[in-house]
């Protein structure tokens, strides 16, 4: 039986995981996929000394790419430069290419997939969107006969650990960010986690392939965790919600309404459940109704086994192309809609010297309002949920509404 | 562009959902699928007067098998009698079968897989398990890297009503049961539902999958729901416990464990969170970790949606097997562990007439023991979880006990 040979490209945190999870399970995947196959050669410019793989290291790229015997490479290096050239050129080549680069998959996606069919190869990201979550396969296979008309992930460990410590142990945000750096769950600069941007990727990436256009992180509203307070978080919970950074796509008759934004979570929603560094991805077709995948969202052994998973199906699809795993480049937005003209629901704590008294007058700008209850709430301090109404609007009578208070903070429902 | 022919047998519910779906959206399935299709004929027994898929009714399979054109056809007639012997003679002839039906999956999977196999075609079974929700494929492919450890699932939508009615209403078995009648959740006979028949088929087909052999039901212990009583649900709440059918297969070095009957579920398990009809599984990968996959259990349009899929995996694939679905045939249980011999912890109700006097008693027969508080608990009456014990060994303290006490439930917890 011909055995396939796989190259590893950068030999990181997950393509040695990639590594030593291909070793260590090669039985069972050979047996599972049909297929003999075996790491031929392990690109990285630095040394490693005493590796069991030290036959396979090269610091060249081009014994990769000139190898005619290598048909599917693991692009482990991140970013969007180096990682971007390579897997051009492999793929121009016809060797398939997997990886776990959400950055590189979020911006030349479409341009890669399109690369990849013309050389009846494939490109695969499963390990893109929540790591070790089963998500991108279920999405375009096993949902394919559905209209997609939600996509609502909690798609960034970092953040989701934040908040699930200011929630549990009352800790505030800087002290949660503090803990997640010291445990290794944040960088050193936090501010792609914290503000939105990693999780804007990967629903991006899920967003293309749901709806068949490239979404560009550029045309998704961003904001992040940085303001939510202890006080948001008391108050939230009072009114039976958790705050979640949530990923969030609406097809609308219109177009897509696209965000990235702290969200309240009813607790009757799994995903308000979902605690720590895990990632949950809630998927509504027409046809199934809502779904949900849930697991770690990142981790060498987790992304790892995304990664495998992906070689395996490039080695078993070797000079065939996954047709369904596609989406059409976008020259522009204009199917992306301004967020603020959708419908919404929103949290809004206010600051004023008497704020009880402004009930009336809350309750005449947006109809019927629930004011949220707090232990020993002080007067100068109120909180309450509108009803769903076009952001806009909503905004317009905060304006009037900030003549008489400060208006501290304003969150969106899911 | 050839158009792939596909045949539906069976127009009942699920039969009809699909041919609905399948049309809703064609345009939506062939643009992702990048292949044409059409539904050629529908085989059933009855009139469906005025249907607008008038021109495809047929009342003979021969039609169907004996038609060159067609080479998928979904089987959606249920039992393991005609669809066996249907199910067979396609394949037999190369056509792909894709399925819903869980009885024949369970009874002769390995065969039929083996059948499609020796013909260059697939047998699919997306909607077997947990209706519309992505797991079979997930199982196989996605999570193909990793060594299964455990698979645990709320895996009927049935029992999982009644058990969230008894806990969120309050009201008692028979009630709840006789409201989910009400609502057509539950048949007139409901046995293979709360017995826990209907959840060991769907955890025998993820068993066999998983652990490449196949487990038949007879060899999965089972016991179902009819004994729960609010006054369980009521203590395992006070303990912080949800009960809920689970079916559990543990994974251990000297063979499997597999089980489906009433279990206690932390509520810091995302499963217990699982409401009415929903299904969730949970499946434990040892790279992964743990992943759950969510949505709804069953009705026609969730389950049209995944035998939809299949049936644009099976046109996809036409003349070639996709490896990775499929199992051995098994000889004997002897890979599946007398479940009994595993290591468990048991939620234990007792009725005594000064049940608190046998506290120290019960201390000495465990060791450390949790009683459990109850408002208002009856001085006759005692409930109590037990520490992590070899399950024969659990009962033969509590055959002890009995000697004091009517042990009236026992319930392990997950």
């Amino acid at each position: 039986m011909k055995v396939s040979k796989i190259a590893i490209i950068g030999f990181g945190v997950v393509g040695s995981g990639t590594v030593e999870l291909f070793y260590k399970n090669k039985e069972l995947i050979e047996k599972r996929s049909g297929r003999k196959m075996d790491i031929k050669r392990i690109c990285d410019l630095r040394e490693f000394p005493g590796s069991p793989f030290a036959d396979k290291f090269t610091k060249n790229f081009n014994d990769i790419l000139e190898d005619p015997e290598i048909s599917v490479a693991a692009e482990m290096i991140g970013g969007k430069t180096l990682a971007y050239d390579y897997t051009k050129k492999l793929l121009s080549r016809g060797v398939s290419v997997v990886t776990s680069n959400k950055e590189l998959v979020a911006t030349h996606g479409a341009e890669l997939i399109k690369l990849a069919k013309e050389n009846k190869c494939n490109y695969f990201f499963e390990a893109s969107v929540g790591g070790g979550i089963p998500i991108i396969r279920p999405l375009h296979q096993c949902l394919a006969a559905n209209r997609i008309e939600r996509i609502a992930g909690i798609l960034n460990g970092t953040t989701n650990y934040i908040l699930t410590k200011m929630i549990y142990d009352q800790v505030s945000f800087e002290q949660a960010l503090a803990d997640a750096q010291r445990l290794g769950y944040a960088e050193r600069d936090p501010s792609a986690d914290i503000d939105g941007d990693d999780a804007c990727r990967k629903l991006c990436i899920l967003g293309s392939l749901a709806f068949g256009k490239h979404i560009y992180p550029e045309y998704v509203h961003r904001s992040g965790i940085r303001n939510i307070t202890l006080d948001d978080v008391e108050y939230v919970a009072n009114a039976g919600y958790a705050v979640k950074l949530i990923g969030l796509i609406d097809r609308t008759d219109k177009g897509l309404v696209a965000t990235v934004c702290p969200r309240l979570v009813s607790v009757n929603n799994p995903l308000s459940g979902v605690n720590g560094v895990y990632n949950a991805i809630m998927i509504r077709g027409d046809s199934v109704g809502d779904t949900l995948f849930y697991g770690r969202g990142a981790g060498k052994e987790a992304t790892a086994s995304a990664v495998v998973a992906d070689i395996i199906d490039a080695v078993k699809h070797e000079n065939a192309d996954i047709a369904s795993l596609t989406w059409e480049d976008s020259e522009n937005r204009d199917f992306i809609l301004p967020y603020k003209s959708a419908n919404v629901r929103v949290y809004v704590r206010i600051s004023a010297r008497d704020a009880d008294s402004l009930k009336s007058f809350i309750t005449t700008l947006f109809g019927f309002v629930d004011f949220i209850p707090r232990k020993q709430r002080s007067s100068s301090e109120l909180a309450f949920i509108t009803p769903e109404i076009e952001e806009y609007q909503i905004d317009r009578k905060l304006a009037l509404l900030s003549e008489h208070a400060d208006v501290m903070r304003k969150i969106r429902l899911l």
